[in-house]
C-alpha cells in the first residue's frame, strides 16, 4: 500500500520543541479497566457462538484475519522513482515480540523481485580458489545447515530524518528493519569446498536479479558468520527477500546481505562496486565519504505509542513497547525517557536475547495524562549507545542518509495522538 | 488440501520389517556435488538477469513462491466427519529451524473457525474471585505483557499409529505440532487483578466458538506461566489459531490451550466437561481411563529424509533433519540410529534451545546408498526418554489413541524413496 500523506514538509521545523511538565508516573500498574456488568457482547449469545465457522480446508495456507488488513507494508509514494528500484515498509507500530512474521519484512530492490524456478538456480564460487565450483539447491542442501535469528536493517533505514523529523510514523522512520529465523550452510563451508589460493582476502557475492547487486566483503567476515540461507521463518525465502538463495551477514547492513545468490568471486581486494561507492557510502561535511560502513550501530525505537498506534484508553496504566537492535552482538540494556531525555528509567527487556537478533523492551507505566517526550536508548554488550541526533550530525554532518541510529522523540499529546518531533 | 492417498490399510502390519545391513557411513561430509563445468544456467544470462521483477506494491503482505504451492496443511478425508471439527496438518517435512510460520501452523477446530470483530470480543473472569471482571481488548493489552515461544502439539498427535505404522509421511504422523513465538499477559496478573479467593483452586478457560471448548487448569499451572496470547510471531493470532485471544499453557496438550477465549472460571475442583472425559483421556487395557494426561513427554521425529520428502541425490554427503520437543523443559539430547536402534548416534542440536519449544536437530552423513532403518530417540532437561512404540503399548494397551510419543521408524530405500515401517 502507499501512503500519500506521508509528503515531504520542507518548511516545517519541529527541532526546538520542548515542553516542560511531562509528568507521567512510571510504576508499573495493572489495568484496572473492568467493562460495567452486564455488557450484552459478553452476557448474551453472539453469531460466532451459535454457528459454524469455517472448516479446515478453507485455507491450505493460511492468512491473517479481515480485521487485519491494515497490517500490512507500505511505501512512500515520493521517495522512489520506480517501484521496481523503491522500498517498503515493516509495520512495526503493529507487530510485538522479536520474530517479523515473512508477508511483513519490508522490501527493498534495484531491479524488482527476481523470478526463479529453484531448479533452474545455480550458485558459483569462482576467483581465488583451488577448484571453481557450481552448485543446486540440492546440493547446498547437503552441507551441514544453521539456524540463527538475525535482524536486518537497510542502511537508509531511518535516512529520510537526517535533517529533521519528516516522516509520521515509526514504519516510515523505522521500517526498514526486521527480523527472522535463517536457515543456511556456513559459507565457510562452501568456500573451504572450493579451497581458498593464500591471497584470497575479500569475496564479492553476487545477485541473479537484474541489477546484479554486487559488494564486497573481507574473508574475515566470510569465514566468521556469513550464512549461504535458503529458509526463513522455518519456510522457503519468500521472493522479494531472495527465494531461493540468499546471503545472511550478520549486524552489518542490509544491501551486503545480497538476494538472489547466484556467485561468489574470492578476490584478494575490494571491487568498489556501484553500491558501496556512489550508494551505500556516507558523505560526510567535508566533502569526503567514509569507505565501508559495515556495522549497524545499537539502535531502538518506540513502537507503541507512535504516530501510527496513538493512545486510545485515556489515562491510566500502560505500555510503552518498542524494539532494539545492535550489529555488534546483544542489547544488554535499553532506558526510556518521558521528558525528552532528561530522565532515563531502565525498560524490561523480555523475550530471548539473541545476538545480532532485535530485543523486545517495555515500560509498564501510569499515565497521567499529560504531555510526554518519549525516547529510547540502547546499549549493548559492548556498552555502544545510541546517540542522540544532534550528536550524530555533529560527528558526520548532514550529508549523509544512511547509518541514522540517533534517538527518535514521539511527542504524546493528552489527547493520547502522537507526533515525530526532535528535542533541542 | 486434502490428500485422498492416505487410506487406510487395515490389513496390513509393517511392524516386523527388520531388515540386515544398514552400513551407512555416519561421518559428516561436505557435499563435493559440483556440476560440471559449462551448465548454461549459470553461464548464459537468464530472464530474471535481463528484465526487471515486480515492484514494492505488488504485495502489501507477502506470499511464497509460485514454486512452494506444495508447501501447505494437508487433512485426510477418512479422519473425520466433518471439517468443522477436524484437523489437518504442519507440512514438517517442508520445514527447518524451530519456528513454524503462522500460515502453516495445523489447525483443530471442534466447531470451525469463529469469525470474530476484535472490537466485539470480550474475556471474563468469574467464579471464585473478588470482583468480576470484563475485559476489552484494548483493556487486556494495558497489562504487561511477556515474549515466549512454545510448541504445541495436539494430544492426539500420532494417535493413528498406535496400532501400527499407518500414515505414510511426516506430515500425517507427527504434524499435528507447531512452534510460534506468543506475546500476551501472564493469566497471573488477570487472575490478581479480579482476586483469587481462599478456596481458589482451578480455573476453566471456555473458547468463544461454537464448540465452546472448555477444560479444568489446577491453579498451580495458571498461576506459573500460562498466557492470555494475542500474537504470535509478531502479528495478531490467525483466525484458525484463536483470533483474537487465545489461552497458552505451555508444554501441556493442545486443546487446553483454549481459542477465541471468552471467559475464565474460578472453582474450588475439576469440571469433567465433556473434553475431558469422553474425549481426551486415555483408554487403558483394563478398560480404565487416565484422568488428565496434562503435560506432553518428549518426543521427536525425522522430518528428512521422510516419506514425503525421499533422497533424490543418491549417496553421498546429506543431512538427516528433524525436530525435538518436550513439556517438561528443554532439549537436552538427540540421539539417531541408522539401523532400526541397535546403534545410536549423538545429533547436532542447532539453534536457539528454549524451554518447552521446538528444537532442531541434524546427523550429518556421508550415505553409502544402502538400505536404513533411521529413528531418532529424544531426552530433556530432566532426562526422560522417548520409549519405543512397542513400550508404550506394553504400559498403556492399544485402547488409546492420546499420547503417543514412541520412536518413529522410517525406512529408507536404496532408491531413496523411504516408508512408514515399525521394527519388533
Amino acid at each position: 500500500m502507499t501512503d500519500k500523506t506521508n509528503s515531504k514538509t520542507p518548511g516545517l521545523s519541529r527541532r526546538s520543541l520542548l515542553k516542560a511538565g511531562f509528568a507521567a508516573g512510571a510504576v508499573a500498574g495493572t489495568a484496572g479497566a473492568a467493562r460495567a456488568a452486564g455488557d450484552p457482547l459478553i452476557t448474551e449469545i453472539q453469531d460466532w457462538n451459535r454457528y459454524l465457522g469455517d472448516g479446515v480446508q478453507a485455507r491450505p495456507y493460511g492468512t491473517p484475519s479481515e480485521y487485519e488488513a491494515h497490517v500490512v507494508r507500505r511505501d512512500v509514494e515520493w521517495l522512489t522513482a520506480s517501484t521496481e528500484s523503491s522500498v517498503n515498509f515493516t509495520p512495526l507500530h503493529e507487530l510485538d515480540g522479536i520474530i517479523t512474521p515473512n508477508g511483513l519484512c519490508f522490501e527493498r530492490h534495484h531491479g524488482g523481485i527476481a523470478d526463479i524456478n529453484p531448479a533452474d538456480h545455480r550458485l558459483m564460487i569462482n576467483g581465488l580458489v583451488d577448484s571453481p565450483l557450481v552448485f543446486t539447491m540440492e546440493d547446498l542442501k547437503r552441507f551441514p545447515r544453521e539456524n540463527r535469528v538475525y535482524f536486518l536493517e537497510c542502511a537508509a533505514n531511518s535516512g529520510m530524518e537526517w535533517r529533521g523529523s519528516q516522516l509520521n510514523g515509526c514504519q516510515y522512520t523505522h521500517g526498514m528493519v526486521h527480523c527472522v529465523m535463517y536457515t543456511g550452510v556456513p559459507l565457510k563451508l562452501i568456500l573451504e569446498e572450493a579451497g581458498l589460493k593464500t591471497n584470497a582476502k575479500w569475496v564479492m557475492p553476487e545477485g541473479a536479479d537484474a541489477s546484479a547487486m554486487t559488494r564486497s566483503i573481507p574473508m574475515e567476515k566470510a569465514l566468521d558468520d556469513c550464512l549461504v540461507a535458503f529458509k526463513m521463518n522455518g519456510e522457503a525465502l519468500r521472493p522479494e527477500q531472495g527465494y531461493p538463495l540468499r546471503l545472511v551477514v550478520p549486524g552489518w547492513e542490509g544491501n551486503m546481505w545480497v538476494k538472489w545468490l547466484r556467485r561468489i568471486e574470492v578476490g584478494d581486494e575490494p571491487w568498489h562496486q556501484r553500491e558501496e561507492t556512489s550508494k551505500y557510502t556516507d558523505l560526510l561535511e567535508n566533502g569526503k565519504a567514509r569507505r565501508f560502513t559495515w556495522v549497524m550501530d545499537p539502535k531502538s525505537v518506540i513502537t507503541s505509542p507512535s504516530p501510527q498506534a496513538p493512545i486510545t484508553h485515556g489515562k491510566g496504566p500502560m505500555v510503552i513497547s518498542g524494539v532494539a537492535w545492535s550489529g555488534n552482538g546483544r542489547i544488554k540494556r535499553v532506558d526510556v525517557s518521558l521528558d525528552g531525555g532528561r530522565n532515563w528509567k531502565t525498560a524490561r527487556l523480555d523475550g530471548p536475547s539473541l545476538s545480532k537478533a532485535m530485543h523486545r523492551f517495555y515500560l509498564d507505566i501510569d499515565w497521567d495524562g499529560s504531555d510526554m517526550l518519549i525516547q529510547s536508548r540502547a546499549m549493548d554488550e559492548h556498552g555502544f549507545f545510541q546517540p542522540t541526533k544532534n550528536e550524530l550530525r555533529a560527528a558526520r554532518g548532514e550529508n549523509s542518509i544512511y547509518h541514522n541510529n540517533g534517538i527518535q522523540t514521539w511527542y504524546v499529546k493528552a489527547d493520547g495522538m502522537v507526533e515525530n518531533v526532535e528535542v533541542s
